[in-house]
């Protein structure tokens, strides 16, 4: 557990997968967890933005925290989100999840209700403080509609309220910020990025590691990009990340469907065609994508996916 | 049952009162809620955005109904919030609540993951079709950041998935627009307001009933303007306006909070004032209002708030 | 000119009509004002959104003022857009337009460079020591991106600076509060909704008038809601506003065009097929409307349109 | 003129140096012109955001565009902003630069009319069509508000409209989409990013140079970041911008003033400091930095500034 406070390298966001009738699909689910630690994975986080932590009832909740618990068996650490609308809310997620044997929550700023920069920090402070294990920061403004302040973040982490942060917030400026306080105040924090498309700016910046969510799909490209970066190789990491962006546009080709099920909707269709998974279910109210948006998808894994083999009949 | 597929009037979005442990304080809800009854309200309305729904954990949320049903006891109809991120999540809460007896329930637009029309339009009539009592859209794009539209709202009230629609959009031309879709489909939907400052302009509009948070301090002014309003008398309804317009201003007085806190922080502190309820706590992570921020809500409260008299030893 | 300080009333803000190769259309702009007077409208405001004041070069404006004074001829006041990104190019138009003899200046806040509130609050200051004429605020975020404060304008009108506020926020909360704080202040300020789908909850707010882009259209209309508020007619206003909010929808419905080519153009297209004006032509990089998106506009305008009979040959 | 469409390498958006009274400063900017392409710098761009065109009069931009050709000299080309509100406006200030003889001209997307997708493109189409020089198309949501799309850029490159990008967007993830489909174009846009705290990120993603407006400031300091991006030595790039992104935080400093006249005012502020500049004055209705606000930026210049010694007097 105590690993879990300098967690590096790549901690992908485990998705949900789901039986056609919307329960989990728990040998699916044991075939992801499986795959990605085989590929040299750090570390795995369960319900996130691609875990379906908004969709997921507190019983599908704490069930997939068990089964993930009991797949990974203490191989690397689990990090469960504990997203919720406000503090007392997550409060009750961060004790359900401890006691199930997570190494780190993650947590986003308060929603739904407006909530401005001191009461934000306070909700940290309070998460820090009766949290017993490390409390991850996540920065995700295209959900909760505020930023967090890269000062704040790093007086959080001086203060040990915090023990990282997952920037999602796509402002490449203010991660560059948190990077240089951060180094500025001994590097107390961890510091991740959600952006697919770009990790390699990430580490330019002074990122320790990433969460993207594609590399559900393609787990050795982000295991070789940070081995890459590791070693200082940026010529690597560049072709690297430029084929990892070309396949993220699997992302943003759904016609059918826009939002979050576009982006969700098509790891969890790639990984139906590379036969991870049984089907590509989303929650409701979100549908599968189907028919001409499968293809797309199909066509850019083929054009630049991982370079595994397909399984036969799913080419 | 069955009326409350028909509310109009006034429906105040009850507070939570709690005790300086932040418990439901039940003694001080039950003066709340009966103070409102007295008055002449047309319904109640629990764990709205006054009502700290984003605060409230799934037991409290539970003690919260139990309570109301026991303290309302069928005088008026009871209406609850089943406010969560998405789809699934509301479903929980919609069986929660129904199996406690509410009459009708309110529901918002999902959020956290990015969700566009068509989504939002299923995500309505799957609570439409799996809720046993009415369901009511929430429109309030500052807690979900997307806007409810109004040729799509009439659309779900005549496929009969919603019954009505409580509008906390602050878009005025898109309620008109509403109000006359709503019109010439038949008026399928009970039309609600929730905005203090203007009820009068949503009653020009066609509104039938207001829902106003600002009714918990002075409900008897509320009731003054329907009944204003059904008498066809636009005289006292743009006084009585005018004042409790001026009263409002206590949401907008604090220096010390800002955001929800100072809004729901001045009705609880306003009923303090006013002898109805016991403090005027507040979940984390804010604090109550304090100091200045009382002293100004009493001098608005003294100056233009309720005409009955203030208990002894509040002045 | 002193009477410019006090307008109430519709003042019409005027469409700018073009010939196909997009100069100005003199003949059709005559007949468009003198058709807005003779329907009693109270002044004329050249240059605003609905005007093109974006689109329009300086030669252009220039030209604008010049004819509109010299059609209206002292018949009504004059009111003329100032707007421009900041202050100093402001200055510029206050200048061409008042030696061209305009009644009024209508200023937006600065724009383009972000700016707040206290740098908005001294922009109109500037304006209102250097303009020889009233200057008008003109709030208007969707353009802009900043909202005007109502405490702030209240202060700028007690100071002098502005003798009135044109308000096409979309946020009747904020319009109410302003007319309170005007009342309270002495009414320094002469207050004008620019939304034609509720002008009648403005008056209900303590509107003194109107700049509806509509009433290009239907003067007549937006004149008897004006008669009927000063005649106390709540009823009149209702049907009238009903009947215009209805016929309004013209620019909610191209399906080729979006954004201010989609309202603008349907006003001219209304314009055009009333007989009034020789082309619905609108400047680049908009293309007038066109096919279906012209049926529409005249299906609703024999709809809910003007009582008045259209020309033969445009039914 | 023809190189101008190849323009790569820093090309700083030079700011405008006023007198007290707000004139141009002519011996200031010879100043700062001449430090900036004895530096070495590839081009200069005048009348960007930073050299204050929303605030420059039609008279003071073309003095501006005439001294700047002047004191360069044909030494490095001459980039101009022509940015105005909409079409027409902005192909008035083409006619103006090109007539004055500069190399290129930089566009952004129309504005304050609510202006979409196919309209922005269209704008560009009729700029690249009318402009006898390259048009360089600037993306900047902040000042605009809306976003230019990577794959209409691609397209518009393609079709000759435009000749490149300066990218201000703050949008990291469409920047990197932007160069992936330049590339697989074979390139026909040249990428310029706007950013000063990651142009290391930038290069790393594909682009070709850089419009920082702290170059004022630094110009050695973005010259040898770029001749190690060309260099490839990456070690050498991250610690020069790590220092340059400290540096840059001279724009987040300023307590007394916000928004635009922070930074460009602590850009003037370091170049008064440092002796390039004779004051710091902004335009209205701004106030120059003073006080505490001009000791925080002396105090960061101190600490990571350019290597080069501050003038006697100045430190």
């Amino acid at each position: 557990m105590s690993t879990a406070g300098k967690l590096t390298g790549v901690i992908p966001p485990v998705v949900t997968p789901l039986t056609d009738d919307r329960r989990l699909d728990i040998a699916s689910f044991e075939r992801v967890i499986n795959r990605l630690i085989t590929a040299g994975v750090n570390g795995l986080f369960v319900l996130g933005s691609t875990g379906e932590v908004a969709f997921c009832t507190d019983s599908l909740r704490a069930q997939i925290i068990e089964e993930a618990a009991r797949i990974i068996d203490g191989r690397v650490p689990l990090l469960a989100g504990v997203i919720d609308t406000q503090t007392p809310r997550m409060l009750d997620h961060v004790a359900a999840a401890t006691a199930a044997g997570v190494d780190a929550v993650v947590a986003t700023a308060p929603f739904y209700a407006v909530t401005h920069a001191e009461q934000i920090r306070r909700h940290f402070e309070i998460l820090g403080d009766r949290s017993p294990v490390p409390v991850y920061a996540y920065d995700i403004p295209v959900a909760v509609h505020t930023k967090l302040d890269p000062g704040m973040l790093v007086d959080l982490g001086r203060a040990g309220a915090i023990a990282g942060v997952k920037d999602s917030s796509g402002d490449d400026i203010s991660f560059r910020r948190l990077c240089l306080k951060n180094r500025a105040a001994g590097e107390p924090l961890t510091l991740l990025t959600g952006h697919e498309f770009v990790v390699d700016g990430a580490y330019l910046s002074g990122a320790h590691g990433s969460v993207p969510g594609l590399s559900n799909v393609d787990p050795d490209g982000y295991v070789r990009l940070h081995r890459a970066f590791l070693a200082g190789d940026w010529t690597t990491m560049r072709q690297e990340q430029d084929r990892l962006a070309a396949l993220m546009e699997i992302c943003l080709s759904a016609k059918a469907v826009t939002g979050w099920g576009a982006g969700v909707g098509a790891f969890k269709t790639a990984l139906m065609l590379q036969g991870i998974i049984s089907t590509n279910q989303v929650p409701e109210p979100f549908d599968a994508l189907s028919g001409d948006d499968v293809d797309a998808v199909r066509a850019i894994l083929a054009a630049v996916g991982p370079r595994e083999p397909l399984p036969a009949g799913r080419r």
